[in-house]
């Protein structure tokens, strides 16, 4: 906590930097040779050219079981004149594999072939030389090229190595990377006591991410022990590593231009730094350099950025090291749920999860902070805005880059609107009967799944929208705003909405009417959620305005956030559904049991995966787990209603 | 060797057999749970759903470097009225991740502050609440689902489990597999002494292979020690391994209908078959079982109709026991450079080169037999032709399943003509050079290759036609078969040609006149070939008749296949290049020196590829390795010649 600030050197956009450190790291230093027996070095890359040793067959095989004959005695055999062979003296049995009997070259089909008695064979056909045999060096051919250098074995290859006489082989070594998480704000989870923090501790997680990508690239890892913000330690760890076996080092945390970011302070006073600075988001602290001429990198700490900053920069090298071009993202067209802004000068790696729906793949993009790690893991894409574009428009085509085979982002299903935990329980069960289906649901309240429908951004929608003059769910708000859409509305659950209060309840709320309490912070749905709309019809019914309620305007999007600020002690209560309330361990003061139902456009309720979801929603297991989470009926679960 | 025969059962289609396997084994046996840490989960199938213990962030932090403030007191700050703040009680340095101090909801980033003096700072504008601030539970929520069952684990996945605090996890234990080999003519290449084979003896790969296939399925697997021929020892085996811990078992071998196969026996003495036989090529003699409940299978002994076997049938019984379901192989369109004719009533698995020559990806089929495992690790797709399809015509377009990703494919030089051993060479030195790049070349002869040239299915053609009038090399053929196309002819070597004989030359042959004489065996190259039109060229210049040479009618299509014709005693002596006779230790005889050369239309010439070819045939490297081959020369390689 100081004010003393550190600049940026220039920074470089993701290309120039890209061109700066592979162009100083050309060729790499060259890794070590180790020798492996051929089974044990599948995925590895060959360090020598592979030439075969033996031949294969090494003998003339038959390849079919029959009778081996020499092919030019059998010449003028047909139907109406058969020729009778001899038995081991004009005609030999054989089964597949086995060696053809000396003066033999060809082997006729046991099928083809009249058992005259045992002695003697008929034949109604002429052979052709070679036919029905396998020749010696048909497959293989001693002293061939088997595979070149820098070729990656698969399983497959085994047999090429092992066939062909290579029982061992020359590969090339795996690079060792040192990684070193650096700060003093972060702490190992292997000495964490009972899950509990100092104020303001965090986890350091980086390392056991960057290490396991480290290890899918081909290399493998040491992880350091985490170095406090201290310059002397972060540099005397860096110059140990540089002259011991390492290839690279990593320092984690630290790379940016704060009072206590010393990573480029550490590379520069050992080496040179060759990049401070790159204008992507997340990854834009990054910190590129040489030390012994070996490459070292300041990797920003929050964990999207480290993982791209890895994948950007690190990656390529390590693939490079090992004679390899880095692997390419499939990239696949994608359209947008809604505009996503990008600053100009910057290029924005934004996490999207993706779903066919209909005949398009639809990108929802999801939290753009570089803190948020669940923005990755969640992710099936990344749409890429480059630095002079200043982002995407609504629907408009744009290149994803996929993080997920195509097939799983077919076999995903996608539910906008309104939160419920139950979509937990149903992502849960899909998984475990259908490995190959997903559920990936968005959270924009009742009435953003209703435009979602609408736009064709979804497979369906989950809403628990009041009508405030009959007290309907869900139906008049479909006939007027989906009005030429077929749909089937199907009820997942019953739920009790109420007030979420901390434990105790120490404010001593009562019920709505509460609300307009001055000592009471409330905390909101966002406008357009069924809760809200709930809220705004009580308060209307008791006669107390909006604007007398405090943190009226305060929004979050899902109930868990809403028990997340009562927790935190940001508000004193919200509305909310109680098994948020029961998660975190807080009190609940119940005030509705209202409907949220599944609309379901009828062009996909017939899809397969829909009526998948459908058979869990009506199984007695999810119906059994839905209940045990409290604050729920199931009453009507799985009942349709077609609008 | 004996006559008896089995029959299959019912043979069934690939859909049926599918059907019939999948069914029974559904839902399949239940796999045990391990409980590992969570970075070294990596790859792993969750078997029950993870809920978040931690939130994160833990608590409201700083997500940039400024002032934490309390928004409301500085509602109001503009440029002309800006607000002087006291630090430490009205304004508090953080730095990024810092812990907000206890009444601050929001911080101002240093750049937007001025300092006035260690204890003041002024602001010019006001902040919103919690701008720059990540709250508490903003990325992970207590209690939240993280990821569902049967999640695969990424090393993404280890942030987000550890950042959520779930420090171990439940996976689901890897299938155990045995693989028994059997056969009583195969041997381990582990007690393989100087290379030195029994005549008819074979090494036994495939457990090799299917276990590394196995690994790649998330599996382990134990290889048991080689059973010969011999259905109690191998009923023996079986009987064991599925009272042990085993949740399948691949018999290797024997499955075929033959006197000396046992699996379909063994499974059915012991418990019960399912399948014998599927309509697919390779892959036939497939059998499928159930012994106490778990799976057998019979895995045929070529090769590739063993991974095609496994892949159709194991692996998905593999992936579901982990409850995922099986991969899909990527699916392109590529256009055969030549007629596949395919029996009708057989499914085939066509394995093809590819490569992207112009618009399109071209397939040149590679060898269809399923003893040849070359014809699967030269593989880069296989086009799956079905029961009821007679073939596929030339240049029809047609799907085809990826062996390696599609970058590769369009990173691959396709070369077609005429075959050499500096071909060899060239592929290890490009791969050397360029990681991504690839070389495929298949062997067709000169005119060959010419005529893949005309129909734009490669990308250069190597080629040696000889005009008998002038003496010159490919120049006329060239401008008589390829008028249309502009061509830059490049000079890859100059090589001797010459009679290939067993070593010490026993025959005692001078040179081509001998081949008129009685008592020698000759092996011709095929029609088109540049060494069959030198053949006919001498043949012609010393008066000898074609058909007056025994063996002039039996043709191979590589000069590696002609000298291992002559060292198997297939032939007495056969025409080729002294590499080969080099490579097999036989004796050489020179007849002439040709000229070898690429052809390579201009449209391809100024492709990158094409150019790092060049670079690569123009450095000094590959014409060293060339000329240690011997019989080569490279004065002129490189030379580039405009038609």
């Amino acid at each position: 906590m100081s004010k003393d600030r550190h600049i940026y050197l220039n920074m470089k956009t993701l290309k120039e930097a890209r061109e700066i450190i592979f162009e100083r790291f050309r060729p790499p230093e060259q890794l070590g040779v180790e020798v492996v027996a051929a089974p044990e070095a599948v995925g590895r890359a060959l360090a020598e050219p592979v030439w075969a040793e033996l031949s294969s067959p090494n003998f003339h095989a038959a390849a079919m079981d029959g009778i081996a004959v020499k092919a030019q005695i059998t010449f003028g055999a047909n139907q109406t004149a058969p020729k009778a062979l001899t038995v081991n003296k004009e005609a030999y049995y054989v089964n597949t594999g086995h060696v053809m009997p000396e003066g033999t070259d060809a082997v006729i089909m046991i099928e083809h072939v009249n058992i005259l008695d045992d002695g003697r064979v008929e034949i109604e056909a002429p052979a052709f030389p070679w036919q029905n045999v396998r020749r010696v060096g048909e497959d293989i051919v001693a002293t061939e090229l088997l595979f070149p250098q820098n070729h990656v074995l698969t399983p497959y290859c085994i047999g090429a190595l092992l066939t062909g006489g290579v029982f061992s082989v020359s590969v090339r070594a795996k690079p060792k990377v040192l990684i070193i998480p650096t700060g003093s704000e972060v702490c190992d989870w292997r000495n964490l006591k009972m899950r509990e923090f100092k104020a303001g501790q965090v986890l350091e997680t980086n390392s056991f991410v960057l290490g396991k990508l480290v290890e899918s690239c081909g290399g493998v890892f040491s992880r350091h022990k985490i170095i406090a913000d201290e310059l002397d330690k972060i540099k005397q760890a860096v110059n140990e590593a540089v002259n011991d076996d390492f290839q690279m080092i990593l320092i984690i945390g630290g790379s940016s231009a704060g009072s206590k970011d010393y990573s480029k302070d550490v590379i520069l006073e050992l080496g040179e730094v060759l990049v401070h600075g790159v204008t992507i988001m997340p990854g834009k602290p990054l910190v590129s350099g040489v030390v012994e001429n070996k490459p070292v990198f300041g990797i920003p700490g929050y964990p999207v950025s480290a993982i791209i900053a890895f994948e950007q920069f690190v990656q390529p090298l390590l693939y490079r090291l090992q004679g390899q071009s880095e692997p390419k993202k499939k990239t696949i067209t994608v359209v947008p749920t809604r505009k996503i802004a990008s600053k100009l000068g910057v290029e924005e790696f934004v996490r999207v999860k993706l779903g066919k729906v209909g005949a398009r793949v639809v990108a929802t993009p999801l939290p753009r902070g570089a803190g948020s790690i669940t923005s990755i893991t969640e992710a099936d894409g990344i749409i890429r805005i480059p630095n002079h574009v200043e982002g995407v428009r609504e629907q408009e085509m744009v290149a994803a880059e996929l993080l997920k085979p195509l097939s799983s982002v077919q076999n995903t299903i996608v539910i906008v609107g309104s939160h419920d935990n139950t979509l937990d329980v149903l992502a849960d069960q899909i998984k475990a009967k259908h490995g190959h289906l997903s559920l990936s649901s968005s959270h924009v309240g009742s009435m953003g799944g209703l435009m979602a429908i609408k736009r064709g951004v979804c497979h369906l929608a989950g809403s628990h929208l009041l009508n405030t003059q009959d007290g309907t769910y869900n139906v008049s708000y479909i006939k007027k705003l989906l009005p030429n859409v077929e749909i089937k509305l199907v009820n997942l659950v019953f739920r009790d909405q109420g007030l979420i209060v901390p434990r105790g309840n120490p404010r001593e709320i009562g019920g709505i009417e509460d609300l307009a309490r001055n000592d009471i912070r409330f905390v909101n749905r966002q406008t357009g959620s069924g809760t809200r709309i709930l809220l705004d019809y009580r308060l209307q019914q008791i006669g107390i305005r909006p604007d007398s309620v405090r943190g009226y305007h305060s929004e979050e999007f899902t109930h868990m956030a809403v028990a997340v600020a009562v927790l935190s002690g940001t508000a004193d209560t919200g509305l909310g559904i109680q098994a948020a309330a029961k998660a975190l361990n807080l009190d609940f003061i119940p005030v509705v049991t209202e409907q949220y139902d599944l609309i379901i456009p009828r062009t996909h309720f017939e899809s397969k995966n829909i009526q998948l979801l459908l058979e869990i929603i009506n199984s007695p297991e999810f119906k059994q787990r839905v209940e045990a989470l409290g604050g729920y009926s199931t009453k009507s679960t799985g009942t349709i209603i077609e609008i």
